[in-house]
């Protein structure tokens, strides 16, 4: 199949790219590389080194002998999305060109417009882009896990039975974001919805957990490597807490750390995103994955990153900051998952391995996380209606990002 | 009370001001004019005659010896909202500007992206402002009775009790809009009820029904009256079939025509608004008023129209076009509205009865329509990508709307 996946350059789009390769299918990318501008605006970098994407594009081709067709642009620029679907007419998009940081929406007013309004604006791209020109294509939309929040009942996949004084319907479950981000996926979900039933489209929308991982069976050589983003803007916990571990800084799950989440291991996104691909929806159809393996808590994934630290010979402590975000920090929680499975989903990577083989990448890349080494503590409050200060006080002058560059991709190359 | 209206120069926003000015509270009023542009956009005009801004003001100021502050400005541009708010510091937003017409929305992609893309924002940046500036004011926001969608089973006022798998919960009820501007009321309203939690706003969250009628008791003068859309995009099917029925033309019910609606009369809407103005909720909490008086069919209208039009010597057949819009033509509707009653509201007007009197108005005002009588039919198709096509065909060259002027508000006074 063709598959067009937006945001190739991200975490999760080129690892993708290599998977959907590597079992046969053709890949066409588009990407504006916003995520290197924006990590660059905290003060950070990824902590693998990540080239520049036309040097990607030659490494795909230098070792698996594949082309990628690549369009460079942006998704709030109706005719580049409109020319790209109505050039490609691909079988699939897979849509993660999104901004796609809790944190950074948590920002001030003008983080917060900018992701609701580019992830709402580039979603109507698509499917009005669709509609013209590639009505047949099957749109695999990323949600999230945190678009429900945290009810106090299980969480079924998009829909569910409700019997409400005494009469009965099946209906989109409730939608409780925590941050303006997650509000921007719930947003998205109504939108495509939608779009499938006015115009007869067809989409999967994935309710995407929280991904761990750098390495999928693909990356064979470290100019492969997807990013590993362990700053408080761009890095998720577990990746923070690792991070924490190899530069000797105390490791700080937030509150009573009793906050659980689903998780998921790269290499098993990847297969699920492809078999999602794979068994597309009919026309017209508008379905829900819930795409994560395994739920934990942040105490649960502290204490594996502080077990296996000592296993190398680390030591770090555990503190407790107080939760800068707004949310329950104990309650109950139980998603359902059984669409993948029923297209044969297996899990082949447990969170515990998955962590071994984080320390060793960072313990290789261990330069780079110390060049960066303030960027890992929590600085933004959620409750605060501006966390600038806060952020710009912790970059190093010499550090302050430059100004956005547009004008060409940006190397992540550690200097020679 | 000291009550910010924005979106003041509105169908709603104008009669609110004079409502709660004649109750002792005091007004403030921000605008951007941008109705009387995008109106024009399509062809149209209010067949009650707008004066100028200023004008209006001007007859306030002689009829009822008031003085309305008046800030001119655009929700989108946060250094004035900030600065309004921080100005004003007002008991109570009632927060009216946005983009409020279904059809306009649904034309192309640009007014599907402008439409989401305006209202997110300007509430975003009202929340932002009210959190930074005047952190006690009550939020009074405008949502729709369409963001439930038609359920098969009643529609609470924004929260319901659900029982899940053998647990129980209290949720947000499900949302299943049918439009993009009815979806970027329930993004407003995720946006509004998250920051309500975050940082502790008050906020009342208006599901509003269809609202009808030209005048209230304070609407003494032709100086003072709001305006009455009657074209396909800003007018509502009763708006339309009335001045069908004025034109001789057909009266349009779309489809089967058993689409039910909840309504409520101007006059109504406005005590409502004012009941929930003068009732504010306590820091951090959200609530849902669902105001409505009463639902009808879109056949209850159009019959009533009918025999109206009948007692004034007036004669118009009932066609059924096709719906454009994708909604069902046959449905369970049962919205619960107990919130309102509890804080004393009152059905003061009877929907035969404003018909009457809006008949009234618009024989008188009948030259205002016969000009624009190429508008009141449909041709907005909501399952095309683009109704520009049509929408320009309709329009007489020489009424092409002209590009949207932002130095001075427009005068919609009918040429001398």
């Amino acid at each position: 199949m063709k598959v067009l996946i937006t945001g190739i350059d991200g975490y999760s789009g080129w690892p993708l790219a290599l998977h959907l390769l590597s079992r046969g299918h053709s890949v066409v990318g588009l990407d504006n590389f916003v995520t290197r501008r924006r990590v660059r605006e905290v003060g950070s970098w990824s902590a693998t080194p990540i080239p520049a994407f036309p040097r990607r594009l030659a490494a795909v081709k230098e070792l698996l002998g594949k082309e990628i067709e690549f369009h460079r642009g942006d998704m709030t620029d109706y005719p580049f999305v409109r020319q790209v679907l109505a050039e490609e007419r691909p079988d699939a998009i897979v849509h993660l060109a999104e901004q796609r940081s809790a944190p950074y929406s948590m920002i001030d007013v003008d983080h917060a417009v900018a992701t609701q309004v580019e992830n709402i604006t580039g979603t109507l791209h698509l499917v009005y882009a669709m509609r013209e020109c590639s009505p047949e294509t099957h749109l695999v939309k990323m949600g999230t896990m945190g678009e429900y929040g945290t009810p106090n009942v299980d969480i079924p996949e998009g829909f569910f039975d409700v019997e409400f004084r005494g009469r009965k319907d099946r209906l989109p479950f409730p939608r409780q974001a925590s941050s303006w981000y997650h509000w921007s996926k719930v947003f998205d979900s109504g939108d495509v919805m939608f779009a499938t039933k006015v115009w007869k489209l067809r989409a999967t929308d994935v309710m995407q957990g929280v991904i761990y991982g750098i390495r999928t069976p693909e990356i064979t050589d470290d100019r492969l490597l997807t990013r590993f983003d362990f700053d408080e803007t761009w890095g998720t916990a577990l990746n923070r807490f690792i991070a924490q571990a190899v530069l000797g800084l105390p490791i700080t799950p937030y509150g009573k750390g009793e906050q659980r989440r689903g998780f998921i291991a790269l290499e098993d996104s990847m297969q699920s995103l492809r078999l999602a691909v794979e068994n597309p929806p009919s026309a017209g159809e508008y379905r829900v994955f819930n795409q994560f393996d395994q739920a934990y808590s942040v105490n649960e994934l502290a204490q594996l990153v502080h077990r296996v630290a000592g296993e190398l010979g680390l030591s770090p402590t555990i503190d407790h900051p107080p939760d800068p975000r707004v949310e329950a920090e104990q309650h109950y929680y139980l998603p359902l998952h059984d669409n993948l499975l029923a297209l044969g989903y297996q899990r082949t990577r447990a969170l515990e391995d998955v962590v071994r083989e984080i320390f060793r990448d960072l313990l290789r890349f261990r330069r780079r996380l110390e060049a960066r080494r303030y960027v890992v503590m929590p600085t933004v409050q959620w409750r605060s209606a501006d966390s600038r200060p806060a952020l710009s006080a912790r970059i190093p002058p010499a550090q302050k990002p430059p100004p956005p560059q547009s004008s060409e991709p940006a190397s992540e190359e550690p200097p020679a």
